[in-house]
């Protein structure tokens, strides 16, 4: 920016903005040395100017007008961090059109809005940036769209959720059963009262929808993709495919080019432990791009959290100081998406688990509805003690197309000798 | 970039520079498409332009006068991969004094000549750009310098050397001896004929110079830190460490900021298993940064080889088509760093390993001349088998002072029923 002096303009005094405020107090001098011009933090905004949020602010400059930060001529940049799509979409689409820059970490709104809002942008002239919406304060947006623009990207897949991996974690490490480990990662403040986003994979969608456009420059809204959550996963699954079978239990979004088709969807996945994303443990998030020229790249860091996301969120705002005329956030990719492919296209290894009375035929009943449907088995294991009258039954197939996977399982759990119901992940390999 | 199309000029058509031309050859729609304008390999100078380099090159391109390139007009950026001292720093003064833009992967140049080097280009306005020179393909400086510049650094560490990372991969998971595993890294081409500058530390010295440099704010050159390669490691030390102890064995380059003095130094160091370097196997780098707000993030990839070196080369290119007056990179940081501290001045745990006759008193001498140096002792492990007449002795101490580890160890070694070197890894916590 050709300006001396830039300032900046909090929306959302929250968890994040406290985040915001708390790194002016203590790195500005920093921000502004690098930034070779004075940043200030100008104006913050919340409906609530009265609750204690932990950080010192100097008076005068906490507002409850959001226009003292939208309508003020002397604000360059807006940081939107009131999340939600409503009243945050509004301001954010009167911030640009008052030729302000943006910088939001609300990955919902961009998620479902993004072709009008980067429109907006351009209208105006001026940036939107968002890397603390995937990933928190991981450097993954530039990453992939910068440091990578060298490469025709292959696939995306990570882990983008820190609540879902904090509870596998734990469920791995000590047994327990998810709705435990749920309460005890509510009473952490790890999980929100309403779980429901985090833990059936919305979260995980949204971060997906965004990285798959930068990625391969297809826009897939949520509702065309398959969301799968881990609220069904039992630490015996885990347990039996940690120390049988070398798998760990992940909730990964994945997205992968397959000819000219996207293949795009989430949900709980084994991975060998020798990948290195079965080590990333406990909130933390990774992310694994690949490039036809660079291969396989990791990126690693907290996807959550005050300070993480206040980092992405600063790091932004010194983007665009630095590079007010930069584009590449939106630009097109020579993607060659043609399709969106549909999960019932996916060829996959399975984890089939089901239970079923212990009686002679079972099996074979069982292993022929699979042939029939050209699913070939790997490996399958009859843990029963005797004298149970129902066991576990656990198949592993071979690579097998989904949509018949799902056929054959409708067909086994009309079974007479089969109960409960039939728990399917897909392996990663 | 205001103009409609850009130019670049590669300097060095070896193994980098064949990947450089391979990625244009079937990435440049995507390029130009990134750019929003047609981004051009113009030429291509070697001295060497009739060896089959295995890439297709346009009749025209190729040249054995650099002049071609370096006092071309119509040349934007120049890309320089013959490495080394000279001839490559007079070329690149030359293109940068000619108003060129520089991209590099030159760690050695860099890390050597850095001061004279921003200075030309900041005189010419024009901007050097290295992603490539330190992790290869890894996004790694952009992070530092961008992504991250919300945060002061505190510390900076990983796995920067490939060759080293394989051959200490293989003595983990086969047992093997150093020289063995080293021979057959030549053979696969993982390791130079002459491995000393990637075994003995040099190169992860050059790049920890260039990291620190950013991240630190503060030039230290080589010869003033404590540089130590890996050629003593035997297979024993490993496999008591992975099994006895739960340590990886890994090559790590580390800077970090203790108050305001900054510890740098490149070792073999034992770290945690459950530390995620520890997963970081075979000829994959990976890098550590600490920031006082986004805590720890890790970069991942792979930080050699031609494709993956190439894909940084011509992302720095891209990145200086968006943001050609982008000036982060040499950007002063608030770093506050003093002193840069010796290594007699290291906190750490050490795994020590001696060989002594297995004799009354030897443990009573040797515990005695820890204790007299203020080290104390986390655990002892001597594991002679009956009628050997040398035992080794593993001793692993808590966090002590490297000097008077030092000094202890001069003691030890002059005891009389000690035998050959004493075997000293500093242990990351």
């Amino acid at each position: 920016m050709e300006k001396d002096e830039i300032n900046i303009g909090l929306v959302g005094f929250g968890t994040i903005g406290a985040g915001v405020v708390d790194i002016f107090n203590k790195n500005q001098a920093l921000l502004s040395l690098k930034a070779g011009k004075t940043v200030n933090l100008a104006k913050v905004a919340d409906l609530d100017i009265t609750s204690d949020r932990g950080v010192k602010v100097a008076p005068g400059l906490l507002t409850d007008d959001v226009n003292e930060v939208l309508e003020n001529d002397d604000i360059d940049i807006v940081i939107e961090l009131i999340g939600g799509y409503e009243p945050a979409k509004t301001f954010i689409l009167k911030a640009l059109n008052n030729k302000k820059h943006v910088v939001s970490a609300n990955k919902a709104l961009i998620a479902k809005h993004w072709e009008e809002l980067m429109n907006v942008a351009e209208e105006n002239d001026v940036r939107i940036s968002f890397e603390a919406s995937v990933g928190g304060g991981i450097p993954l947006l530039a990453p992939l769209n910068e440091g990578l623009s060298a490469n025709k990207i292959e696939s995306i897949y990570g882990i983008m959720n820190g609540t879902a991996n904090y509870i596998l974690t734990k469920m791995s490490e000590e047994g327990s059963e998810f709705n435990d480990v749920l309460k005890e990662a509510q009473d952490k403040g790890y999980a929100e009262a309403d779980p429901t986003f985090d833990i059936e994979g919305h979260d995980t969608a949204q971060k997906l929808i965004i990285l798959s456009k930068l990625g391969f420059g297809k826009y897939v809204p949520q509702e065309n993709f398959h969301v799968e959550g881990i609220s069904k996963i039992t630490p015996k699954d885990i347990e039996f495919a940690k120390n049988e079978l070398g798998y760990s239990l992940k909730l990964l979004g994945i997205a992968r080019k397959i000819n000219n088709d996207l293949e795009i969807r989430v949900h709980p996945t084994f991975i060998p432990q020798t990948h290195l994303l079965s080590s990333v443990n406990d909130v933390f998030n990774a992310v694994y791009l690949v490039g036809d020229f660079v291969g396989p790249v990791m990126l690693y860091g907290q996807g959550a959290g005050r300070n993480a996301t206040a980092s992405a969120v600063v790091g932004d705002c010194l983007d665009i100081i630095f590079n007010e005329n930069k584009r590449i956030s939106y630009g097109p990719v020579d993607s060659q998406v043609n399709n969106v492919r549909h999960v019932h296209e996916l060829d996959s290894k399975y984890y089939i688990r089901l239970s079923a009375f212990d009686k002679p035929g079972v099996l074979y009943e069982i292993s022929g509805i699979l042939s029939k449907h050209s699913i070939s088995i790997e490996s399958l294991n009859q843990k029963g003690n005797k004298g149970d009258i129902q066991v576990p039954i656990i198949i592993i197939t071979h690579t097998a197309k989904e949509g018949n996977v799902n056929k054959a399982i409708e067909e086994i759990n009309n079974l007479s000798d089969v109960r409960d119901e039939i728990i399917l992940i897909r392996i990663l390999e």
